[in-house]
């Protein structure tokens, strides 16, 4: 059997019960390296266990499949997956490959970020497509997040977006330092396509007044949710990785509400709407 | 302390290593009983934590919300809710409300209904916005859900539908037998929508041949998965509750792939698509 178990979010503790069981009688263990990381590292989750774990970079996963299949149709395999195994980076691949070979699967789930962004107060169910940015060169500038973020404000919904994450496994073959994108740098990268859009004459979608948020190490004991402005967060320091931030659709009252718990106190009381989804100061 | 535990969506052991060791050191634990449930019931949770669970309804909840809190300044409250706590319902007013009272709190997570409908392989930022589906009555005959799902389509994205489960809560005061959706049932309002929207001249955004997934206890151990067109679905036996269903949008062709998984053995190979959404036999 192959056994594909979420490891949530935070540290060794945020395994399930199920999960850890499992873990602890499989007869090998992968780490999947690639897709995000914990806040503790594989020796910590290798202690907690009592077990050696495997790292299992993307090449190893796209092209050595079958050494990790290797012998699951007799005995049980774990493959671990930081979040859920099928959140922001699904498995299907290798779920695939698996049953391809005779091999039954299963999966045990956790949370991901894809729902644990909702301790923000925003209700999952108002959000629309999820985004990703990515980092821009000089000559690589895509704007295309910002058409999707357009869509779905124009629908009133809010909008997840994923930030890159250090990159564990290509680094090994092609120099590239590990780096995660801030909130502060996604935020003035949407500063700019803004600045862009209106030098073009577009109606925009949104402005920089808009009500944003920026979440860090969401699930961790030292995670940061910090709301205001696009044009704040474009300043705003939330620590180590990972990050990610919502652009905010239409909000219900008790959204507000609990979005103002992560404003800042100096803006508690100041914070005025002029209309769903836009501060006054 | 006021924790809000997530339990995840199978049985006593999809509770996080760090959920259940908080569960086994709170003074007080409540059990939220309207939103979700699990396949197993209140007393075998009392058994595996070792612990009374505190039934909290609806309406406790909301309107007693001072009793769960009470002492939680000086000591711990557990509240657990099925799913994660922020999953498909929040529970921002019970965080605004330990707040105000001058308690701290803390979010466990855990995989919800939200992402753990991924390991039907369909990615879950591929999805627009969820939509609820209510049981019509003879006069309360809602369509609201198809206008949300055409717009998902129209932007090539999948639509997840939550389907109404068993009411706990408001049974005691009124009667109303408890009572849970099933994907068939969910699938016959829809044809119904299509056929009124038919009659109305209306160019749909989807037809009887339209590839859905039925979901049924997703992350327990009897948990199926059914792909197949809508009207195949409207005649599909999934068991017992919690079910839901996905209208697919534009489909990868690695989506496609996992959801043959899930479309029975005779279907498997005759399985074709005219685009990228429609079966045809």
């Amino acid at each position: 059997m192959l056994y594909l178990i979420g490891l949530g979010l935070g540290d060794v503790k945020d395994i399930t019960v199920k999960g850890l069981e499992i873990v602890r009688q499989c007869s090998r263990v992968y780490l999947e390296a690639y897709t995000s990381i914990l806040t503790v590292g594989k020796e910590a989750l290798e202690e907690y266990y009592g077990r050696e774990l495997l790292l299992a970079d993307r090449d190893m996963v796209e092209q050595q499949a079958d050494e990790i299949l290797k012998g699951a149709d007799v005995s049980d395999v774990a493959f671990l997956v930081v979040g859920d195994p099928f959140g922001a980076t699904t498995h299907s691949d290798l779920v695939l490959r698996a049953l391809n070979a005779g091999i039954q699967y299963r999966v045990i789930h956790n949370a991901s970020i894809m729902n644990a962004v909702g301790c923000c107060g925003l209700q999952l169910y108002n959000f629309g497509e999820t985004v990703s940015i990515v980092f821009w060169t000089d000559t690589w500038r895509p704007e295309s997040f910002y058409d999707k973020i357009k869509k779905n404000r124009d629908m009133g919904l809010h909008t997840l977006c994923l930030l890159p994450i250090p990159s564990l496994s290509r680094g090994r073959k092609i120099y590239e330092p590990p780096r995660y994108m801030t909130v502060a740098q996604a935020a003035e990268e949407l500063l700019e396509i803004l600045q862009n859009r209106r030098d073009r004459g577009e109606e925009l979608a949104m402005t920089e007044d808009t009500v944003c948020v920026g979440l860090a190490r969401i699930g961790a004991e030292d995670q940061t949710i910090r709301s205001g402005t696009l044009q704040e967060l474009a300043s705003c320091d939330l620590g180590g990785p990972l990050h990610s931030m919502i652009i905010s659709g239409h909000l219900h009252p008790l959204e507000v509400d609990m979005l103002k718990l992560f404003s800042g106190p100096e803006r508690l009381k100041t914070l005025k709407m002029t209309d769903s989804s836009t501060y006054v100061s």
